[in-house]
């Protein structure tokens, strides 16, 4: 096995990989009159037994000059996650009952979302966005929270 | 709670705290013939349901010339663990039934320990070494593990 990773290897020593294209994702933005099917962001995911680590590569672009994103979810179970930016740049929408917060991530920080409220992170960036996130095996993931704020181009 | 933590946050911020002494770790080293009681390292936990996400932060330092390590351990499961070098200088000491490897940990890597290997971390710096650990909860701790390779300042 494999001890020694840089983020680039994890690319090809994952234990599953989830793609999304933008028919994917028809839903998370208003206009779908879109052409062509772009990939949205790619995850390459370590399984550890009881959680996985999951590198997002999301590419630069807009759907109707609103910003690449990741689909979003909350989780089913009370369970925080762990998020730690490793290249680019962007946003982690963290939307609670009461409150939403917005985050501009830096690397060298850890984002904890809490338990119970919705999260997407966004690539705001001109390059890709590239991120680690650690989350229990049993949280569950509900697709279909709905977020109330957006990100667009100017 | 709160959701943006740098590193330093996290030694204020933890759910669970454990200190290593030298009289903690007096089987680690060959020579016990110590004056005083020197902190070794210590650990900021999070906890995140199935797993728990650990600061180590450890001294610069030696006790007779035999550089400051973690204590070490195997997990009693077939579990992997993730590290993640975040300050300073250190090695990743991973002993497996036949071999044993050395690694010089680097910042902007992910380094995977193998389930039922034995490891341990070593600062050889002058410098505190920080690394982030990811291990499942029901991993369990085996302490009495005996490693093989020591490391000694020149």
């Amino acid at each position: 096995m494999k001890s020694e990773l840089s983020y680039k290897d994890l690319k090809k020593n994952y234990d599953k990989k989830v793609v999304r294209k933008f028919s994917d994702m028809k839903n998370c933005y208003n206009n779908s009159d879109v052409k062509g099917n772009p990939v949205i962001y790619n995850v390459y995911i370590k399984d550890f037994g009881t959680f996985e680590a999951g590198l997002t590569v999301m590419e630069s672009g807009a759907i109707n000059k609103e910003f690449f994103m990741t689909k979003g979810h909350r989780h089913k179970k009370p369970r925080k996650e762990l998020y730690i930016l490793t290249k680019g740049k962007g946003k982690l929408l963290i939307q609670e009952e009461s409150k939403t917060k917005v985050i501009n991530m830096k690397k060298d920080k850890l984002y904890i979302v809490p338990p119970r409220s919705g999260h997407r992170a966004i690539n705001t960036g001109k390059g890709k966005m590239e991120f680690l996130s650690l989350y229990a095996k049993d949280a569950g993931h509900d697709y279909n929270f709905k977020f109330k704020k957006r990100f667009f181009r100017k």
